[in-house]
């Protein structure tokens, strides 16, 4: 299903970098980066202009290892601006916002889903996101009604990436039951909820086993799919058995939305006697490919649970404001040793930079306190762990042999003026501002306040160009497979809702 | 000192704005707004274009009255890129951060001073902010030794808002001592702070005085003088009523820093026995023509002080968060009475859009429910009200005899396309994501729905036409008075960090 997936020919492509974050390494200037086919084939800094090989791309700014939204409901975009606003009179929680969501949910096909996500996906690539997690749930028909394929609509998102010029991880997902009720039973699933049944976990399995792919979950060049369990509410605890265990066959990532809300712990209490964290222990989906998705509520053991198993833990600051979900531990859960990731989820916002720094703003919103996070652990979020979770290992970082994805922000808006001068500035002695004592550490040397500026400054509207597979898909702010984004995004959605 | 403020000359000018909110009406298409000098003359919707006077200048998108900053120190702009980053290593708060801005403070004199703001301001004014409070602390020379004309500064910064284009409230600011001691007795100011202070109220006042202007403060076509008491730490009540009376002599606003931090609460409580806000009250500073900015830690008695006395609060969320002073009340103060205003205090980030939004989302995050404001409600903080606490009570609204202030907002980027869509055809019945039962609540009819979908999703990258006192500063997202803000901005600030 992916022939239309074009990707770049084994042609030597070559980009100059004004600057260039080479995680674990530092800022470095002059970067010519070289790629052939779609891996990173050299990486030589301190290269003058003159010395670049013939049709080498400038890249002014500062260039980073493309972003990983590791969590994305690629429709929820068409509720923008409708979602957002609740009024006074209280009636806005996130139960209802889930009413509205489906009512979206209820209306789309194979060929809208294609036309809405693709628009999507391109606006993700306009704000430098490479490779999209999408946790996909919208599998059947109006009522449940199996289409022909039936996986066309995992079908239409893969197409949507590659038409889009993205990396994707489709995260498909098994969606079982309507909630938990108190006896430990589970409710049926309800209204535009149909859709999203494959009865059971062995079913679910069965049909994800026709998407095909190789041994690992990989469809085509730039696909792979993975596993989730939408949330304990959604499947029963005896049939997660089935979804771990295909995961585990495929080495595939497993996803899953874990205490995101207050209702959903105590649902999950009153009907295993333990927290989400734990009935997902219990249920063996813990572990280095899983990923827990928002991690909001949670008690100390619970992240002593994700911390061992060494689960990865999402957060969607935007969305985790806009629904009221409260500001996860995210502090310590990366001190229990949790990598984390970043997503857009809800697509209230698509801007990774402004939700990868939002993990440590909220922190501080908090705590009362500054300093959580250093740039180079925010920068490996939404870059190296983010893939890594995504089942990506060989990307989210410009070096040899990985895939060949950048992304660059340029420093000439008003928002970034004078912001990398000032950090650079402020990492050498004696000036204003100047880093006070303890400035050895390393996010205060001069290469990685570079990186500060940009993760604290930037946001999705400075992304210059985006480089994915070794194939140049924006440039100057322009995407080159889709256009114009904002009609797309107008049409698909007037086509959904009108 | 303001002879080079440009007005408009008495010639009646008209814009065509696709759709105009009009606060207290709704939000309304084809809006023929006409305006004589720096007034608005006439206001009519449902306008063919072919029926628009020639000359007419379109304004595609929403068109909102210009957008109040209600709390803006310039200066700090130059720390954007080095404030927000703060190390692991714990090293990183509110009180180092001070000690940075104190160096920046340092560095400048009057012209470096004018350079600055005067790219700021225009920033702010690209960001469709077409009058700012700004927060005036930083008087005198280096050591204290005052210029030869003593409010050579302020005229930088009144100055500075004129070649910005944009109407300004130098909130000139007493501030006379270093911080509180236990004993009640204050503390010397000390090395940078040293240019703050005028020695006692009475020397602030008439120094003040010396700026002249007329009987209500205004010095300019669009500059007007108001007061601000620093804070409780750097005002001894027995100085704080030369300020609060020179502010009833002009009828002019006064405002002050009140309970940013929790360590300002614990010592004034030590100092006087009192919170902040009680110490304000004693001293006859709470008001209709006061307000609080940040408002953060406050008590219930706080609460009904402010809202007894009517003054205004000001929310600083990008900058509250970056200075980790934790989530304010803003949801029990608006339900007590309090007027709320919106500001950039920092300059971390120069986006009232962004800012406006987030009083909603914090109260999100920190309540676990959503709704607490109407799209009218936020939008009336960032515009008339905000105007009104600055001294400007006849500016932020669309309508005859107003000051003639107009921000338009593009529709057409990928932030927004489909919202403004999705939010119209949410107020109609029977489609997705339709608004639920009590729809009729005005903040969800399809006029106000489309204000919500811009305040919820539109930044200020997507301002494209701004107006102040009916002249065009701002067309198609260049500034016509400026040119290139990031050059400008580049330029100053390595001036001064350099």
């Amino acid at each position: 299903m992916t022939g239309r997936q074009s990707v770049s020919d084994d042609r030597t492509r070559h980009w100059l970098a004004e600057r260039a974050w080479l995680p674990g390494v530092g800022v470095l200037a002059d970067v010519l980066i070289e790629a052939a086919g779609d891996r990173f084939t050299a990486i030589t800094p301190d290269t003058p202009a003159a010395s670049a090989p013939a049709g080498t791309t400038r890249l002014p700014g500062l260039t980073m290892p493309g972003l990983a939204n590791a969590h994305s409901h690629a429709f929820h975009r068409a509720l923008r601006g409708i979602t957002h606003r609740a009024g006074p009179a209280g009636h806005g929680t996130f139960w209802t916002w889930r009413e509205r969501m489906y009512q979206v949910a209820d209306r789309l096909d194979p060929d809208s889903y294609l036309a809405l996500a693709r628009a999507v996906f391109a606006e993700m690539t306009l704000a430098g996101i490479s490779c999209v997690g999408e946790f996909h749930y919208l599998h059947h028909g109006p009522g449940g009604q199996r289409y022909a394929d039936p996986n066309a609509m995992s079908a239409a998102l893969i197409e949507a990436a590659a038409q889009a010029g993205l990396r994707i991880t489709l995260l498909d997902t098994c969606y079982l039951t309507g909630g938990l009720d108190r006896a430990g039973g589970a409710l049926p699933l309800a209204g535009p909820q149909t859709r999203f049944g494959d009865g059971t976990g062995q079913a679910w399995a069965e049909r994800v086993g026709l998407l095909g792919g190789d041994a690992h979950g990989q469809v085509g060049p730039a696909a792979r799919v993975g596993a989730a369990i939408h949330s304990v509410r959604a499947v029963p605890l005896d049939q997660m058995a089935e979804v771990i265990a295909w995961s585990h066959r495929h080495g595939a990532p497993l996803h899953a939305h874990l205490s995101e809300q207050v209702a959903e712990n105590e649902a999950c209490l009153a009907a295993y006697g333990g927290t989400p964290a734990e009935v997902l222990y219990r249920a063996g989906a813990l572990g280095p490919r899983t990923t827990a998705v928002h991690a909001t509520h949670l008690t100390n053991a619970d992240i002593r649970l994700l911390a061992e198993s060494e689960t990865f833990a999402c957060a969607c600051p935007t969305t985790e404001a806009d629904l009221a979900d409260g500001i996860g531990p995210f502090a310590a859960l990366a001190a229990a040793g949790c990598r984390l990731t970043v997503g857009s989820d809800s697509q209230a916002v698509v801007d990774l930079l402004e939700e990868t720094r939002r993990i440590e703003m909220y922190q501080r919103l908090a705590t009362g306190r500054r300093g959580h996070f250093g740039a180079e652990a925010l920068g490996t979020a939404v870059t190296w762990d983010g893939h890594a979770s995504l089942g990506w290992p060989d990307a989210g970082e410009i070096a040899p042999g990985a895939l060949a994805d950048l992304v660059t922000i340029g420093l000439d808006s008003p928002r970034l003026a004078g912001a990398v001068d000032a950090a650079v500035l402020a990492g050498q002695s004696g000036v204003p501002g100047a880093d006070p004592a303890g400035s050895d550490l390393p996010e205060f040397g001069p290469d990685l306040a570079v990186l500060a500026a940009v993760l604290f400054t930037a946001t999705a509207a400075d992304v210059r160009n985006v480089v994915v597979g070794g194939r140049d898909v924006v440039a100057e702010g322009r995407h080159l497979l889709v256009g114009d984004v904002p009609a797309a995004l107008g049409a698909a959605i007037r086509a959904v809702l009108g």
